[in-house]
């Protein structure tokens, strides 16, 4: 094996990485990094005619994504030195449900000239929340009709999924729908175009496209739903459904001669970015929880068998790793919350302070705040700034900071914001254990794993100690262990991660007293969190519609700007991408 | 009359100022300010020995005030240069209760050895929030015995009163208690300076002394809520209370003397500072609400008869003015809020770009906010960065900021701070009407009507248009009013203000649409107040116990380090001043 190896794909919001990975050891060789050209597009169609979108929409071009997929393999490959003969297989994650509309042949509708302008026709990206009020029907005629698959995915159903975003084209854009021969994710996409040939992947088919116990939601919901989708399923999403770590396919000749790479070679069942981290962090036995916290946080957990957990993202029978039902949680925002709170809301002074130290203006929060005992603030946040996945699962939530007085400083919201992440994590982490899965180690990836302050609050605030996995790219390298697994280097994923994953035990060990001074802020939490959270006062879903309201007042003050001939107003500005780690 | 002259001086916190005005039309001939050499001490005893304080003190010095009288008297007049023997009196007004422990002379404590290093020998600011405990005694006991005074301040106290500060001296330093002859507030010690004889104002003896129907809370009282209280009140405040543009007595010759004036002119008895705004104002009639809004905000307004409001910080009859009830609400912070925030939340981008236009960088946030459409930032605030003066009284209460988003910018969180201080002011209005005390007129006067973005929004949320006091100096002027009246100049303070106050109408007039989006927005704002405000959720509450005794750890710590050698930490920053009126 140590003369073996494969390259492991992790497509991300913003760009696509290559890693060549020696299948002995899990060793990364070389690896390399592409920028998508237009990035997301949540403004304009920058990618065709430069139109206006709609709020709430965020696109994606799929050549930009081929082009990521050439240089960073090839890149890889340069860096790595290796005899590309040497490669046995491919594994790709992306982010999801990123979803695309294609021809039988895995066209894009987008690249077809009568669609190009068509945002519809592009692939929407997993943030994509234009589908927010057909997530809402989903469920509530679920709920009307008893689906037993809801409860799956804690009672109800982000506007991020597959379907709704398919049911969205339908309604919005049916010329779309109807040339549309295939509806699949980006993971899937990805291995079709590796191989030639379309197969849907156990995990993200699970989490994102409704497929539970063999079956998708009937033709008899659908056609309630919509009687334009009834048949979506069964034709426009018909291919095989293949396990996490089964060979897709092998890789195409005239793909793999542009790549360097030889024919034939297995490419494995895609998967979702955040869980391949899993068996990168050695994460992957029951009761082992990966936290993958960066700009978003997922939870991925698996168990020895299936319970309902109110309002965690899925439960999938094979879902991280074959064999376990894979437990999925999050938080939209963590990273995201933080970087805002850099860019707006800390005074000149402390740039000023922290240029005279020679030190990043975060680094000084963290000195500053890290000095505090817990509660010395005052403080309580909810850290809904981009909405709750888990456990509320309502995206029109929005963030709160409690406790101001005129002594408030900087370091103190930064402090509290950190810790309301921290109390979110704890939250889903009761969630599942209420239930009854067991969370018995708490494996730390993603950005965030930088942060010194937030890795030892989440110790503090969880009361566990933290583990880390210190793979420089777990995504790419989950991905590769994946790909060893499909080219039977290894029996499982299990033992693939075993002697390829790389994991730190202990990094972080609780303090008795913080942790128990973190149980009265975190029952503060706690209540607020299902006061704002749970309808007692859903005040933050009637600021939204005001907003929205108001906002679409400005919209047509501006158009009549615009006809006065007036500069348009900036607008709302919906963040164009996913922000650095802080 | 238009070659007489009086001299109001109005003392503030930081500061002592004087005016010379014309008796026949107000006119502002010439004024002078002097700054406290010690300023407020709030840390360190600064004018003695330098020793540490306990949190929430907030000391003066009396010498401070009479360096502030002589320069500014004299300053005043040098600038107005008339004859000073065409001055007939003077008025003066003081923040309250600001709360001396003298000698029967007039010696304040601290000047004596003995007492020159004790705290408590010092004045007691307004602000001054080390009696929190008494002031809550105060308020059980009186509910227990079922006092009926107790009605007429809301049904609750505030720590800043004269009596809760008294007792904190009984209890803390009981020999500076017993050594003490007359406990005043600084606006009777200042009349009593200047004449030689001690008298009790009407106005700041019912709102800040408990002066009700004539008389104090009762020896039994008292002696329950600490024996050697019983007879404070006989004791040592028992000199005769005189009613609103009374003449105290008159100037003292060795006092008329060092300032250069007649000896023996009129001094009016003492008022509260913010109070004599409603005369400079023309505001004096029944239904004229005076709001007089800077650092922080007061509501005073006159009334035919007495009703009780709950929450409201006083109703006193001839409190105003003499014949009406007057009645006092407040906000213990609004410009310091928005201060705070420009201090400590504002971006060094913001800066920059306030930099390049040329302008400061409070105007770019009103600028980017006031093109905002009401309700387009989705958050609402609550205004308790400083606690809670009207109607909830309660001073542990904190500020929230609820709604923020990842599209959240300053200018949202800005705005929404603005609107939170005028949502409180609608709220105060709405419980005086409730009550059944009317308000007709609402007449703007403080540092804040300098802020154009929140002039609007006070008159889109009050839904009322607003009237401007435009007199340049309305503390003095208003001293100055009272003066003429005890010089008898005029026969009653309202024909004085009618004739030398200063008033325009019409200032801003709230906009329909604007006020009925507000309404809206009006409706979650006092949700969160009341469930946050009245007990549903006392978080706030627990937050500052939480707080409290993290910073008493950090302070053993902080004292550990001291007995180490090592440098100590900057500690919880209480506001030294005022900060500046935004």
């Amino acid at each position: 094996m140590s003369d073996q190896f494969v390259i492991g794909l992790d497509f991300g919001t913003l760009s696509g990485r290559a890693a060549v990975v020696r299948v002995s050891d899990g060793k990364m060789m070389g690896t390399a990094v592409h920028e998508y050209p237009h990035g997301v597009m949540s403004r304009t169609l920058s990618a065709a005619d430069g139109q206006m979108l709609p709020p709430d929409f965020a696109l994606e071009a799929p050549d930009d994504y081929l082009e990521a997929l050439y240089a960073s393999v090839q890149g890889a490959l340069a860096e790595a030195g290796i005899d590309p003969a040497l490669v046995i297989g491919i594994g790709v994650d992306v982010t999801s449900a990123t979803v695309l509309a294609c021809k039988a042949d895995g066209t894009p509708l987008c690249d077809l000239p009568e669609f190009a302008n068509n945002p519809h026709a592009w692939i929407k990206l997993w943030k994509h929340h234009g589908a927010y009020e057909q997530a809402n029907r989903i469920v509530e005629l679920a709920q009307a009709r008893g689906e037993a698959w809801l409860e799956r995915y804690g009672g109800m159903l982000s506007s991020e999924l597959a379907l709704p975003k398919v049911l969205e084209t339908l309604e919005a854009a049916p010329g779309v729908y109807a040339a549309t021969e295939v509806f699949c994710d980006a993971v899937d996409w990805l291995t079709w175009y590796l191989t030639g040939q379309l197969a849907y992947a156990a995990g993200d088919s699970g989490y994102k496209r409704m497929f539970q116990d063999g079956s998708y939601p009937s033709r008899e919901f659908l056609a309630e739903l919509n009687p334009g989708l009834a048949d979506v399923y069964a034709e426009k999403m018909n291919a095989p459904v293949l396990p996490l770590g089964a060979r897709a396919g092998g890789l195409r000749a005239d793909v793999a001669q542009r790549m360097g790479l030889p024919a034939g070679i297995a490419v494995a069942t895609g998967n979702i970015d955040a869980h391949v981290t899993a068996p990168a962090a050695k994460a992957v036995e029951n009761g082992q929880m990966t936290a993958i916290v960066g700009t978003s946080a997922c939870y991925v957990v698996s168990g020895p068998q299936m319970v309902l957990v109110p309002g965690i993202f899925g439960v999938v029978e094979g879902g991280i790793v074959d064999g376990s039902w894979g437990y999925e949680a999050g938080q939209t925002a963590v990273g995201d919350i933080f970087a805002w709170f850099i860019d707006n809301c800390v005074p000149a002074s402390y740039h000023q302070e922290a240029d005279q130290l020679g030190i990043p203006v975060h680094e000084l929060l963290t000195r500053k705040a890290e000095l505090q005992q817990v509660g010395a603030h005052g403080l309580i946040g909810l850290d809904w700034h981009n909405g709750n996945r888990s456990i509320l699962a309502d995206a029109q939530l929005t963030g709160l900071m409690l406790g101001q007085t005129l002594a408030t400083t900087p370091e103190d919201q930064y402090r509290a914001l950190l810790e309301s992440s921290a109390f979110g994590a704890r939250r889903i982490i009761q969630a599942f254990r209420d239930a009854g899965v067991a969370v018995d180690e708490l494996v730390m990836a993603g950005g965030l794993v930088k942060n010194r302050l937030f890795m030892q609050i989440m110790a503090d605030v969880t009361k566990m100690p933290l583990s880390l996995c210190t793979a420089p790219q777990p995504g790419a390298l989950g991905s590769a262990i994946f790909a060893t697994v499909a080219a039977g280097a290894y029996p499982d994923v299990r033992t693939a991660s075993a002697a390829m994953g790389s994991k730190a035990e202990n990094v972080n060990t609780p303090d008795p007293e913080r942790s128990r001074d973190y149980d009265l802020l975190y029952a503060e939490y706690s209540r607020l969190h299902d006061y704002f959270g749970r309808g007692a006062n859903p005040v933050m879903h009637r600021l939204k519609e005001i907003r929205r309201d108001a906002l679409a007042r400005t919209q047509r003050i501006d158009n009549a700007e615009l006809v006065a001939g007036a500069e348009p107003l900036a607008g709302d500005g919906q963040l164009a991408n996913d922000g650095q780690a802080m």
